[in-house]
Protein backbone atom coordinates (compact mmCIF):
# COMPACT_ATOMS: atom_id res chain seq x y z
CA UNK A 1 0.00 0.00 0.00
CA UNK A 2 2.96 2.72 0.93
CA UNK A 3 4.83 1.26 -2.17
CA UNK A 4 1.60 1.51 -4.43
CA UNK A 5 2.37 2.63 -7.66
CA UNK A 6 0.03 5.66 -6.99
CA UNK A 7 -1.29 7.55 -10.79
CA UNK A 8 -0.52 10.80 -10.60
CA UNK A 9 -2.85 13.44 -12.93
CA UNK A 10 -0.30 13.08 -15.46
CA UNK A 11 -0.19 9.43 -15.52
CA UNK A 12 -4.22 9.28 -15.45
CA UNK A 13 -4.44 11.78 -18.73
CA UNK A 14 -2.25 9.45 -20.59
CA UNK A 15 -4.62 6.36 -19.40
CA UNK A 16 -7.37 8.53 -20.14
CA UNK A 17 -5.92 9.59 -23.59
CA UNK A 18 -5.23 5.75 -23.99
CA UNK A 19 -8.97 4.84 -24.22
CA UNK A 20 -10.60 5.32 -27.36
CA UNK A 21 -13.98 5.27 -25.80
CA UNK A 22 -12.94 8.02 -23.32
CA UNK A 23 -11.51 10.07 -26.46
CA UNK A 24 -14.94 9.36 -28.66
CA UNK A 25 -17.21 10.88 -25.37
CA UNK A 26 -14.55 13.37 -25.08
CA UNK A 27 -13.76 13.13 -21.17
CA UNK A 28 -11.27 14.98 -19.57
CA UNK A 29 -9.70 14.22 -15.99
CA UNK A 30 -9.24 17.60 -14.26
CA UNK A 31 -8.37 16.57 -11.07
CA UNK A 32 -6.58 13.14 -9.60
CA UNK A 33 -5.11 13.06 -6.06
CA UNK A 34 -4.68 10.49 -4.10
CA UNK A 35 -8.68 9.30 -3.01
CA UNK A 36 -10.09 11.61 -5.26
CA UNK A 37 -10.68 12.22 -8.84
CA UNK A 38 -13.02 14.09 -11.36
CA UNK A 39 -14.13 13.65 -14.66
CA UNK A 40 -15.49 16.28 -16.55
CA UNK A 41 -17.32 16.16 -20.38
CA UNK A 42 -18.89 18.54 -22.53
CA UNK A 43 -22.92 17.19 -22.90
CA UNK A 44 -22.56 17.07 -27.34
CA UNK A 45 -25.17 16.63 -28.81
CA UNK A 46 -23.85 12.37 -29.44
CA UNK A 47 -24.30 12.07 -26.49
CA UNK A 48 -28.31 12.37 -25.60
CA UNK A 49 -31.33 10.40 -25.89
CA UNK A 50 -34.50 10.81 -27.80
CA UNK A 51 -35.44 13.76 -25.39
CA UNK A 52 -32.26 15.61 -25.98
CA UNK A 53 -31.10 15.29 -22.21
CA UNK A 54 -28.32 13.04 -21.54
CA UNK A 55 -28.12 9.74 -22.17
CA UNK A 56 -27.95 7.60 -18.57
CA UNK A 57 -25.24 5.36 -20.54
CA UNK A 58 -23.11 8.56 -20.49
CA UNK A 59 -23.71 9.14 -16.43
CA UNK A 60 -23.11 5.28 -15.76
CA UNK A 61 -19.74 5.77 -18.05
CA UNK A 62 -18.94 8.71 -15.96
CA UNK A 63 -19.25 6.94 -12.67
CA UNK A 64 -17.53 3.47 -14.25
CA UNK A 65 -14.50 5.41 -15.30
CA UNK A 66 -14.22 8.48 -12.32
CA UNK A 67 -14.60 5.62 -9.89
CA UNK A 68 -11.72 3.39 -11.29
CA UNK A 69 -9.76 6.65 -11.67
CA UNK A 70 -10.81 7.10 -8.11
CA UNK A 71 -9.51 3.88 -7.07
CA UNK A 72 -6.55 3.98 -8.87
CA UNK A 73 -5.10 6.83 -7.29
CA UNK A 74 -4.90 4.43 -4.20
CA UNK A 75 -4.49 1.16 -5.92
CA UNK A 76 -2.17 2.17 -9.35
CA UNK A 77 -3.22 1.01 -12.91
CA UNK A 78 -3.29 -2.43 -12.36
CA UNK A 79 -6.94 -2.82 -10.88
CA UNK A 80 -10.52 -3.62 -12.21
CA UNK A 81 -13.77 -2.18 -11.39
CA UNK A 82 -16.08 -5.06 -9.82
CA UNK A 83 -19.15 -2.47 -10.38
CA UNK A 84 -20.85 0.01 -9.80
CA UNK A 85 -24.61 1.39 -8.23
CA UNK A 86 -25.49 4.31 -9.97
CA UNK A 87 -28.95 6.55 -8.97
CA UNK A 88 -30.61 8.34 -11.94
CA UNK A 89 -31.85 11.58 -10.37
CA UNK A 90 -32.32 14.04 -12.60
CA UNK A 91 -32.21 14.28 -16.63
CA UNK A 92 -28.83 16.30 -17.52
CA UNK A 93 -29.62 18.88 -20.84
CA UNK A 94 -26.72 21.19 -20.03
CA UNK A 95 -23.16 20.71 -19.62
CA UNK A 96 -20.20 20.06 -19.07
CA UNK A 97 -21.14 17.31 -16.59
CA UNK A 98 -18.92 16.81 -13.89
CA UNK A 99 -18.11 13.53 -12.45
CA UNK A 100 -16.42 13.25 -8.76
CA UNK A 101 -15.02 10.41 -6.99
CA UNK A 102 -13.80 10.00 -3.71
CA UNK A 103 -12.78 7.15 -1.97
CA UNK A 104 -14.78 6.19 1.32
CA UNK A 105 -12.98 3.21 2.20
CA UNK A 106 -9.30 1.76 1.08
CA UNK A 107 -8.17 -1.38 2.39
CA UNK A 108 -4.89 -1.97 0.43
CA UNK A 109 -5.98 -4.02 -2.43
CA UNK A 110 -9.74 -2.74 -2.33
CA UNK A 111 -10.92 0.32 -2.65
CA UNK A 112 -15.01 1.30 -2.50
CA UNK A 113 -15.35 4.80 -3.79
CA UNK A 114 -18.26 7.38 -4.17
CA UNK A 115 -18.97 9.40 -7.15
CA UNK A 116 -21.67 12.31 -7.85
CA UNK A 117 -22.70 13.76 -11.20
CA UNK A 118 -22.93 17.24 -11.07
CA UNK A 119 -23.68 20.09 -13.87
CA UNK A 120 -25.27 22.87 -14.50
CA UNK A 121 -28.96 22.25 -13.86
CA UNK A 122 -27.53 20.33 -9.83
CA UNK A 123 -26.99 16.55 -9.18
CA UNK A 124 -27.96 14.11 -11.85
CA UNK A 125 -26.60 11.21 -10.57
CA UNK A 126 -24.57 8.97 -7.45
CA UNK A 127 -22.61 6.15 -7.60
CA UNK A 128 -21.17 3.34 -5.45
CA UNK A 129 -18.48 1.06 -6.60
CA UNK A 130 -15.52 -1.36 -5.44
CA UNK A 131 -12.21 -1.11 -7.21
CA UNK A 132 -10.36 -4.16 -7.07
CA UNK A 133 -5.67 -4.31 -7.77
CA UNK A 134 -5.11 -6.86 -9.97
CA UNK A 135 -1.68 -8.99 -9.03
CA UNK B 1 -51.61 -2.69 -17.10
CA UNK B 2 -54.00 -4.15 -19.56
CA UNK B 3 -54.25 -0.68 -21.16
CA UNK B 4 -50.60 0.54 -20.49
CA UNK B 5 -49.15 1.48 -24.25
CA UNK B 6 -46.17 -1.09 -24.86
CA UNK B 7 -43.77 -0.78 -27.07
CA UNK B 8 -43.75 -2.82 -30.18
CA UNK B 9 -39.96 -3.72 -31.60
CA UNK B 10 -40.60 -1.19 -34.32
CA UNK B 11 -41.50 1.12 -32.06
CA UNK B 12 -38.51 0.74 -29.76
CA UNK B 13 -36.09 0.37 -33.17
CA UNK B 14 -37.33 3.65 -34.13
CA UNK B 15 -36.58 5.07 -30.34
CA UNK B 16 -33.71 3.96 -30.27
CA UNK B 17 -32.53 5.60 -33.81
CA UNK B 18 -33.66 8.89 -32.04
CA UNK B 19 -31.23 8.19 -29.21
CA UNK B 20 -28.07 9.96 -30.63
CA UNK B 21 -26.02 8.21 -28.00
CA UNK B 22 -27.11 4.84 -28.80
CA UNK B 23 -26.34 5.60 -32.63
CA UNK B 24 -22.98 6.96 -32.20
CA UNK B 25 -22.33 3.25 -30.11
CA UNK B 26 -23.90 1.19 -32.90
CA UNK B 27 -26.65 -0.50 -30.84
CA UNK B 28 -28.90 -2.20 -32.59
CA UNK B 29 -32.28 -3.66 -30.74
CA UNK B 30 -33.03 -7.23 -31.81
CA UNK B 31 -35.77 -8.49 -29.74
CA UNK B 32 -38.17 -6.70 -27.41
CA UNK B 33 -41.32 -8.65 -26.31
CA UNK B 34 -43.46 -7.79 -22.76
CA UNK B 35 -41.16 -8.37 -20.21
CA UNK B 36 -38.04 -8.81 -21.98
CA UNK B 37 -35.40 -6.56 -25.11
CA UNK B 38 -32.46 -7.50 -26.24
CA UNK B 39 -29.80 -4.75 -27.55
CA UNK B 40 -26.92 -6.22 -29.52
CA UNK B 41 -23.60 -4.34 -30.32
CA UNK B 42 -20.36 -4.95 -31.99
CA UNK B 43 -17.53 -4.29 -30.40
CA UNK B 44 -15.61 -1.86 -32.88
CA UNK B 45 -12.23 -0.06 -32.03
CA UNK B 46 -14.06 2.95 -30.38
CA UNK B 47 -15.50 0.91 -27.52
CA UNK B 48 -12.38 -0.32 -26.02
CA UNK B 49 -10.58 0.67 -23.21
CA UNK B 50 -6.31 0.84 -22.39
CA UNK B 51 -6.04 -2.72 -23.05
CA UNK B 52 -8.09 -3.38 -25.57
CA UNK B 53 -11.29 -4.73 -24.04
CA UNK B 54 -14.58 -3.39 -24.00
CA UNK B 55 -14.68 0.03 -22.06
CA UNK B 56 -16.88 -0.38 -18.44
CA UNK B 57 -18.97 2.47 -19.09
CA UNK B 58 -19.85 0.33 -22.95
CA UNK B 59 -21.21 -2.62 -20.75
CA UNK B 60 -22.91 -0.13 -18.36
CA UNK B 61 -24.47 1.49 -21.52
CA UNK B 62 -26.01 -1.68 -22.61
CA UNK B 63 -27.35 -2.51 -18.93
CA UNK B 64 -28.88 0.66 -18.99
CA UNK B 65 -30.54 1.06 -22.00
CA UNK B 66 -31.62 -2.86 -22.36
CA UNK B 67 -33.70 -2.63 -18.75
CA UNK B 68 -34.89 0.71 -19.74
CA UNK B 69 -36.56 -1.07 -23.27
CA UNK B 70 -37.19 -3.71 -21.42
CA UNK B 71 -39.32 -1.81 -18.78
CA UNK B 72 -40.86 -0.15 -21.38
CA UNK B 73 -42.62 -2.63 -22.90
CA UNK B 74 -44.40 -3.04 -20.02
CA UNK B 75 -44.84 0.57 -18.84
CA UNK B 76 -44.93 1.90 -22.72
CA UNK B 77 -42.79 4.94 -23.88
CA UNK B 78 -43.10 7.46 -21.05
CA UNK B 79 -40.70 6.12 -18.44
CA UNK B 80 -37.26 6.97 -16.66
CA UNK B 81 -34.98 4.66 -14.96
CA UNK B 82 -34.03 5.04 -11.49
CA UNK B 83 -30.99 3.95 -11.53
CA UNK B 84 -29.26 -0.02 -11.87
CA UNK B 85 -26.54 -1.76 -10.16
CA UNK B 86 -23.92 -3.65 -12.43
CA UNK B 87 -21.65 -6.32 -11.67
CA UNK B 88 -18.53 -6.15 -14.00
CA UNK B 89 -17.46 -9.94 -14.55
CA UNK B 90 -15.09 -10.65 -17.45
CA UNK B 91 -13.49 -8.30 -19.55
CA UNK B 92 -14.42 -8.05 -22.87
CA UNK B 93 -12.56 -8.45 -25.86
CA UNK B 94 -14.56 -9.44 -29.01
CA UNK B 95 -17.87 -9.02 -30.10
CA UNK B 96 -20.36 -9.07 -30.75
CA UNK B 97 -22.04 -8.25 -26.91
CA UNK B 98 -25.78 -9.03 -26.39
CA UNK B 99 -27.91 -7.36 -23.61
CA UNK B 100 -30.62 -9.49 -22.67
CA UNK B 101 -32.75 -8.03 -20.34
CA UNK B 102 -36.00 -9.58 -18.66
CA UNK B 103 -38.50 -8.37 -16.14
CA UNK B 104 -38.51 -9.64 -12.56
CA UNK B 105 -41.55 -7.41 -11.03
CA UNK B 106 -43.63 -5.19 -12.90
CA UNK B 107 -46.02 -3.21 -10.55
CA UNK B 108 -48.35 -1.03 -13.04
CA UNK B 109 -45.98 1.47 -12.33
CA UNK B 110 -42.51 0.38 -11.44
CA UNK B 111 -41.07 -2.56 -13.17
CA UNK B 112 -37.53 -4.35 -11.76
CA UNK B 113 -35.32 -5.99 -14.55
CA UNK B 114 -32.46 -7.74 -14.97
CA UNK B 115 -29.53 -8.01 -17.57
CA UNK B 116 -27.25 -10.30 -18.66
CA UNK B 117 -24.67 -8.79 -21.06
CA UNK B 118 -22.71 -11.90 -23.05
CA UNK B 119 -20.82 -12.43 -25.67
CA UNK B 120 -18.65 -14.87 -27.72
CA UNK B 121 -16.68 -15.12 -24.31
CA UNK B 122 -19.02 -15.82 -21.83
CA UNK B 123 -20.84 -13.73 -19.83
CA UNK B 124 -19.40 -10.13 -18.98
CA UNK B 125 -21.72 -8.65 -16.24
CA UNK B 126 -25.11 -8.67 -14.37
CA UNK B 127 -27.11 -5.68 -13.61
CA UNK B 128 -30.57 -5.30 -12.17
CA UNK B 129 -32.33 -1.91 -12.37
CA UNK B 130 -35.57 -0.13 -11.91
CA UNK B 131 -37.64 1.84 -14.52
CA UNK B 132 -40.91 3.69 -13.29
CA UNK B 133 -43.60 5.36 -15.84
CA UNK B 134 -43.97 8.72 -16.03
CA UNK B 135 -47.15 10.35 -15.61
CA UNK C 1 -14.91 -26.47 -9.69
CA UNK C 2 -15.69 -29.89 -10.00
CA UNK C 3 -14.07 -30.74 -6.76
CA UNK C 4 -15.25 -27.60 -5.06
CA UNK C 5 -16.13 -28.86 -1.48
CA UNK C 6 -20.01 -28.28 -2.26
CA UNK C 7 -22.74 -27.15 0.46
CA UNK C 8 -25.11 -30.36 0.54
CA UNK C 9 -28.75 -29.32 2.32
CA UNK C 10 -27.68 -31.52 5.15
CA UNK C 11 -24.74 -29.40 5.92
CA UNK C 12 -26.48 -25.82 5.02
CA UNK C 13 -28.87 -26.57 7.48
CA UNK C 14 -26.01 -27.27 10.00
CA UNK C 15 -24.48 -23.98 9.22
CA UNK C 16 -27.85 -22.12 9.82
CA UNK C 17 -28.39 -23.45 12.70
CA UNK C 18 -24.83 -22.73 13.78
CA UNK C 19 -25.46 -19.12 12.86
CA UNK C 20 -27.33 -17.32 16.34
CA UNK C 21 -28.86 -14.53 14.10
CA UNK C 22 -30.58 -17.02 11.82
CA UNK C 23 -31.93 -18.73 15.02
CA UNK C 24 -32.96 -15.78 16.31
CA UNK C 25 -35.12 -14.68 13.29
CA UNK C 26 -36.01 -18.34 12.98
CA UNK C 27 -34.79 -19.05 9.61
CA UNK C 28 -34.90 -22.79 8.14
CA UNK C 29 -32.94 -23.52 4.97
CA UNK C 30 -35.87 -25.84 2.95
CA UNK C 31 -33.62 -26.39 -0.34
CA UNK C 32 -30.35 -26.07 -0.92
CA UNK C 33 -28.73 -27.57 -4.64
CA UNK C 34 -25.84 -26.46 -6.77
CA UNK C 35 -27.03 -22.94 -8.12
CA UNK C 36 -30.00 -22.67 -5.50
CA UNK C 37 -30.96 -21.95 -2.23
CA UNK C 38 -34.20 -21.53 -0.33
CA UNK C 39 -34.85 -20.00 2.81
CA UNK C 40 -38.16 -19.56 4.30
CA UNK C 41 -39.31 -17.72 7.67
CA UNK C 42 -42.44 -17.02 9.58
CA UNK C 43 -43.42 -13.64 9.74
CA UNK C 44 -43.65 -13.43 13.72
CA UNK C 45 -44.46 -10.05 15.38
CA UNK C 46 -40.82 -9.38 16.78
CA UNK C 47 -40.04 -8.80 12.79
CA UNK C 48 -41.58 -5.81 12.01
CA UNK C 49 -41.60 -2.54 11.83
CA UNK C 50 -43.70 0.32 13.46
CA UNK C 51 -46.58 -0.21 10.68
CA UNK C 52 -46.30 -4.53 11.38
CA UNK C 53 -44.86 -4.69 8.09
CA UNK C 54 -41.76 -7.32 8.01
CA UNK C 55 -39.17 -4.82 8.86
CA UNK C 56 -36.91 -3.86 5.63
CA UNK C 57 -34.41 -5.39 7.62
CA UNK C 58 -36.03 -8.73 7.99
CA UNK C 59 -35.92 -8.79 3.92
CA UNK C 60 -32.78 -7.47 4.17
CA UNK C 61 -31.31 -10.68 6.03
CA UNK C 62 -33.20 -12.65 4.07
CA UNK C 63 -31.43 -12.01 0.33
CA UNK C 64 -27.78 -11.89 2.46
CA UNK C 65 -28.26 -15.35 3.61
CA UNK C 66 -29.88 -16.68 0.69
CA UNK C 67 -27.26 -15.37 -1.68
CA UNK C 68 -24.27 -16.82 0.38
CA UNK C 69 -26.15 -20.24 0.96
CA UNK C 70 -26.63 -20.16 -3.00
CA UNK C 71 -22.78 -19.10 -3.65
CA UNK C 72 -21.25 -21.71 -0.92
CA UNK C 73 -24.01 -24.50 -2.76
CA UNK C 74 -20.79 -24.30 -5.48
CA UNK C 75 -17.93 -22.53 -3.65
CA UNK C 76 -18.00 -24.50 -0.86
CA UNK C 77 -18.67 -23.09 2.70
CA UNK C 78 -15.25 -21.21 3.08
CA UNK C 79 -16.59 -17.89 1.48
CA UNK C 80 -17.96 -14.04 1.95
CA UNK C 81 -20.17 -12.31 0.65
CA UNK C 82 -19.04 -8.73 -1.01
CA UNK C 83 -22.51 -7.03 -0.70
CA UNK C 84 -25.83 -7.12 -2.53
CA UNK C 85 -28.39 -4.75 -4.33
CA UNK C 86 -31.54 -5.22 -2.93
CA UNK C 87 -34.88 -3.17 -4.75
CA UNK C 88 -37.81 -3.39 -2.00
CA UNK C 89 -40.89 -3.28 -4.00
CA UNK C 90 -44.15 -4.22 -1.38
CA UNK C 91 -44.39 -4.43 2.23
CA UNK C 92 -44.67 -7.91 3.49
CA UNK C 93 -47.72 -8.63 6.01
CA UNK C 94 -48.12 -12.41 6.11
CA UNK C 95 -46.04 -15.01 6.08
CA UNK C 96 -44.27 -17.06 6.11
CA UNK C 97 -41.84 -15.24 3.24
CA UNK C 98 -39.86 -17.31 1.00
CA UNK C 99 -36.37 -16.30 -0.47
CA UNK C 100 -35.13 -17.83 -3.29
CA UNK C 101 -31.30 -17.78 -4.80
CA UNK C 102 -30.40 -18.50 -7.98
CA UNK C 103 -26.52 -18.33 -9.85
CA UNK C 104 -26.56 -15.93 -12.50
CA UNK C 105 -22.78 -16.99 -13.44
CA UNK C 106 -20.08 -19.13 -11.59
CA UNK C 107 -16.21 -18.45 -12.33
CA UNK C 108 -14.83 -20.60 -9.78
CA UNK C 109 -13.93 -18.38 -7.14
CA UNK C 110 -16.80 -16.09 -7.29
CA UNK C 111 -20.60 -16.43 -7.80
CA UNK C 112 -23.05 -13.79 -8.98
CA UNK C 113 -26.46 -14.52 -7.16
CA UNK C 114 -30.14 -13.08 -7.61
CA UNK C 115 -32.63 -13.60 -4.97
CA UNK C 116 -36.57 -13.30 -5.10
CA UNK C 117 -38.56 -12.80 -1.77
CA UNK C 118 -41.93 -13.76 -2.29
CA UNK C 119 -44.80 -14.58 0.57
CA UNK C 120 -48.81 -15.14 0.35
CA UNK C 121 -48.97 -10.92 -0.73
CA UNK C 122 -46.82 -11.71 -3.65
CA UNK C 123 -42.87 -10.46 -4.67
CA UNK C 124 -41.86 -8.30 -1.54
CA UNK C 125 -38.11 -7.22 -2.72
CA UNK C 126 -35.59 -8.75 -5.45
CA UNK C 127 -31.67 -8.62 -4.79
CA UNK C 128 -28.68 -9.48 -6.43
CA UNK C 129 -24.75 -10.10 -5.23
CA UNK C 130 -21.99 -11.52 -5.25
CA UNK C 131 -19.68 -14.13 -3.00
CA UNK C 132 -16.42 -14.99 -3.31
CA UNK C 133 -14.65 -18.04 -2.48
CA UNK C 134 -11.90 -17.36 0.62
CA UNK C 135 -8.72 -19.56 0.11
CA UNK D 1 -39.01 21.13 1.77
CA UNK D 2 -38.65 24.15 4.63
CA UNK D 3 -42.61 22.59 5.85
CA UNK D 4 -41.50 19.14 5.26
CA UNK D 5 -42.43 17.28 8.60
CA UNK D 6 -39.24 16.85 9.94
CA UNK D 7 -38.98 13.71 12.19
CA UNK D 8 -36.98 15.08 15.58
CA UNK D 9 -34.44 12.92 17.80
CA UNK D 10 -37.09 12.23 20.29
CA UNK D 11 -39.90 11.47 17.52
CA UNK D 12 -37.14 9.55 15.86
CA UNK D 13 -36.34 7.41 19.04
CA UNK D 14 -40.24 6.75 19.33
CA UNK D 15 -40.70 5.38 16.12
CA UNK D 16 -37.44 3.22 16.93
CA UNK D 17 -39.01 1.83 19.75
CA UNK D 18 -42.13 1.47 18.17
CA UNK D 19 -40.49 -1.30 15.84
CA UNK D 20 -40.43 -5.03 17.60
CA UNK D 21 -36.82 -5.85 15.31
CA UNK D 22 -35.25 -2.67 16.24
CA UNK D 23 -36.25 -3.84 20.02
CA UNK D 24 -35.47 -7.22 19.28
CA UNK D 25 -31.95 -5.84 17.84
CA UNK D 26 -31.07 -3.55 20.56
CA UNK D 27 -30.62 -0.53 18.08
CA UNK D 28 -30.44 2.87 19.70
CA UNK D 29 -30.43 6.10 17.87
CA UNK D 30 -28.40 8.41 19.10
CA UNK D 31 -28.13 11.19 16.50
CA UNK D 32 -30.73 12.67 13.89
CA UNK D 33 -30.81 15.98 12.43
CA UNK D 34 -32.04 17.02 9.14
CA UNK D 35 -29.80 15.24 6.74
CA UNK D 36 -27.88 13.04 9.09
CA UNK D 37 -28.69 10.05 11.64
CA UNK D 38 -27.11 7.55 13.59
CA UNK D 39 -27.67 4.29 14.86
CA UNK D 40 -26.03 2.12 17.34
CA UNK D 41 -25.68 -1.60 18.44
CA UNK D 42 -24.16 -3.86 20.70
CA UNK D 43 -22.91 -6.76 19.17
CA UNK D 44 -24.44 -9.02 21.09
CA UNK D 45 -24.19 -13.21 21.10
CA UNK D 46 -27.54 -13.64 19.42
CA UNK D 47 -26.32 -11.04 16.05
CA UNK D 48 -23.78 -13.26 15.46
CA UNK D 49 -23.16 -15.78 12.52
CA UNK D 50 -21.43 -19.40 12.74
CA UNK D 51 -17.73 -17.65 12.69
CA UNK D 52 -18.70 -15.33 16.01
CA UNK D 53 -18.48 -12.19 13.71
CA UNK D 54 -21.86 -10.10 13.16
CA UNK D 55 -24.15 -11.67 10.57
CA UNK D 56 -24.61 -9.46 7.14
CA UNK D 57 -28.10 -9.57 7.73
CA UNK D 58 -27.17 -7.65 11.30
CA UNK D 59 -25.36 -4.75 9.00
CA UNK D 60 -27.72 -4.59 6.35
CA UNK D 61 -30.50 -3.71 9.12
CA UNK D 62 -28.69 -1.00 10.17
CA UNK D 63 -28.21 0.45 6.95
CA UNK D 64 -31.71 0.09 5.99
CA UNK D 65 -33.05 1.62 8.96
CA UNK D 66 -30.01 4.17 9.49
CA UNK D 67 -31.01 5.15 5.51
CA UNK D 68 -34.70 5.45 6.40
CA UNK D 69 -34.26 7.70 9.30
CA UNK D 70 -31.29 9.80 7.01
CA UNK D 71 -34.28 10.15 4.68
CA UNK D 72 -36.96 11.01 7.68
CA UNK D 73 -35.09 13.41 9.02
CA UNK D 74 -35.79 15.67 5.91
CA UNK D 75 -38.95 13.49 4.34
CA UNK D 76 -41.19 13.02 7.31
CA UNK D 77 -41.97 10.10 9.12
CA UNK D 78 -44.12 8.95 5.56
CA UNK D 79 -42.08 7.33 3.56
CA UNK D 80 -40.78 4.19 2.03
CA UNK D 81 -37.29 2.43 1.12
CA UNK D 82 -37.02 1.75 -2.22
CA UNK D 83 -33.52 -0.25 -1.53
CA UNK D 84 -30.36 0.23 -0.95
CA UNK D 85 -27.17 -1.49 -2.25
CA UNK D 86 -24.72 -2.39 0.57
CA UNK D 87 -20.73 -3.19 0.28
CA UNK D 88 -19.24 -5.98 3.16
CA UNK D 89 -16.14 -4.77 3.62
CA UNK D 90 -14.63 -6.21 6.73
CA UNK D 91 -16.24 -8.55 9.29
CA UNK D 92 -17.10 -7.34 12.88
CA UNK D 93 -15.56 -9.12 15.87
CA UNK D 94 -16.45 -6.53 18.51
CA UNK D 95 -19.12 -3.89 18.67
CA UNK D 96 -20.68 -1.27 19.72
CA UNK D 97 -21.63 -0.98 15.89
CA UNK D 98 -21.97 2.68 14.40
CA UNK D 99 -24.06 3.20 11.45
CA UNK D 100 -24.16 6.90 10.21
CA UNK D 101 -25.92 7.67 7.43
CA UNK D 102 -26.05 11.32 5.50
CA UNK D 103 -28.02 12.29 2.72
CA UNK D 104 -26.47 13.12 -0.83
CA UNK D 105 -29.22 14.60 -2.75
CA UNK D 106 -32.36 15.85 -1.34
CA UNK D 107 -35.33 16.66 -4.06
CA UNK D 108 -38.69 17.67 -1.92
CA UNK D 109 -40.16 13.76 -2.40
CA UNK D 110 -36.70 11.39 -2.66
CA UNK D 111 -33.48 11.62 -0.84
CA UNK D 112 -30.21 9.53 -1.33
CA UNK D 113 -28.64 8.17 1.07
CA UNK D 114 -25.49 7.17 2.33
CA UNK D 115 -23.85 4.64 5.20
CA UNK D 116 -21.21 3.88 6.74
CA UNK D 117 -21.09 1.17 9.87
CA UNK D 118 -17.94 1.44 11.94
CA UNK D 119 -17.04 -0.44 15.13
CA UNK D 120 -13.71 -0.83 17.12
CA UNK D 121 -12.32 -2.29 14.22
CA UNK D 122 -12.78 -0.24 11.66
CA UNK D 123 -15.30 0.22 8.81
CA UNK D 124 -17.25 -2.93 8.19
CA UNK D 125 -20.02 -1.80 5.42
CA UNK D 126 -20.93 1.14 3.43
CA UNK D 127 -23.85 1.15 2.09
CA UNK D 128 -26.14 3.71 -0.06
CA UNK D 129 -30.07 3.98 -0.76
CA UNK D 130 -33.25 5.86 -1.89
CA UNK D 131 -35.94 6.72 -0.03
CA UNK D 132 -39.36 8.01 -1.04
CA UNK D 133 -41.93 10.65 0.68
CA UNK D 134 -45.64 8.54 0.71
CA UNK D 135 -47.96 10.79 -0.02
Amino acid sequence: MDAAPQITLEDGRAILASQPFSRLLGARLVQLEPGLATLELDLTDDLRQQHGVAHGGVLAYLADNALSFCGGSLLGPSLRSSGFTIELLRPARTGPLRAEATTVVFSGRHAVCRCEITGPEGTHAVAQGRVTAVA
